[in-house]
């Protein structure tokens, strides 16, 4: 089927999408072109303000509009327990938990020194900054149980080591090798719950 | 979970394609910001030209950037031969098909003059010109078996009538590969009343 240039190019942009290929995005454009070009706009709008838009938060690397993100500058949060996730997308698994009540710190990837991201590359330099300064009493540590994980648990172990800061690090119910994004929110309350000094 | 305002802004934008939920709505934002800012500006840029750049074409109501649309403008079908259908997502499911060489005309609906649909208002009069200017050989109807579908076909035999249009209906039967037992009993009936020697 030859779908006129724009057309094609819309099917084509949707396949950028997490879990759309040329079927879905054939139907994703139809569906907007026929019955919803009002929300084409506005997704449109939404995707270009977003992609500029959203920066990292300067405190703890998620995403951010200016300055702070919503959880850093929220003041009822415990802003000295800090728990150290991977991605953003992990945060909102966590936040959907409705179980903790601190802070995070998004490294924005995994120590893996032979994919360049040494620990400059996820923001480390930054943490160990916000430990000097003894604004911190307690980190957790969710980065997953990959290797790459593993790893990262181990660097900021050695980084705290000496200060006052205790380390945990979420156990019960985390699946080995899962993404912790995928997890359910009950498990991960439970992970935070049963969380041990190491 | 609290996100952002453009992040929010952006989650709710995407729950306006089919089959996005609240869930897949955030794995798509979250994707594009961390992964993909590239390939989120390109589909902003993407839905923004073609909200606005596709319009219908002149002669069948299909998309179309301006003037005809990519089948109507093919001077290798044949355009006495015309394919009435409800949507473009029709035009798309025939084409894929690869059998029919003809064009098509799009009604964008169907008959429903209690929703306020009537023969003007999915294209009708145009597709009377058409008949009347002398320029369709043939109309194969493939609007459908509901009742609005039923009520199309019968107004469009009406309008050809004493013409020398010929008037033909897409076969209904069962679907090929279709296991007999998953058909519904309409549409066994009408395979059964649909008969032919073999």
């Amino acid at each position: 089927m030859k779908h006129s240039p724009l057309v094609q190019g819309l099917i084509d942009a949707f396949t950028c999408l997490p879990g759309v290929g040329p079927r879905s995005a054939q139907r994703m454009a139809y569906h907007l072109l026929e019955r919803n070009r009002e929300g084409g706009r506005h997704l449109a709008a939404a995707l270009g303000q977003a992609m500029d838009g959203v920066r990292q938060c300067e405190r703890c690397r998620n995403f951010a509009e200016g300055g702070l993100c919503p959880v850093c500058a929220d003041s009822r949060r415990d802003q000295g327990q800090v728990c150290v996730v991977s991605s953003p997308a992990d945060v909102i698994a966590i936040e959907q938990s409705g179980e903790y009540r601190g802070r995070y710190f998004v490294l924005l990837g995994q120590l893996s020194p032979i994919d360049g991201m040494g620990p400059r590359q996820i923001g480390l330099d930054q943490l160990e900054e916000q430990v000097q300064a003894g604004s911190i009493n307690e980190i957790i540590l969710a980065t997953g149980t990959t290797i790459e994980g593993e790893a990262t648990a181990h660097y900021i172990l050695e980084m705290v080591a000496g200060t006052a800061v205790t380390v945990s690090r979420i156990a019960q119910g985390v699946p080995m090798g899962g993404e912790l994004e995928f997890v359910d929110g009950a498990t991960l309350a439970h992970a935070f719950r049963g969380r041990r000094p190491v």
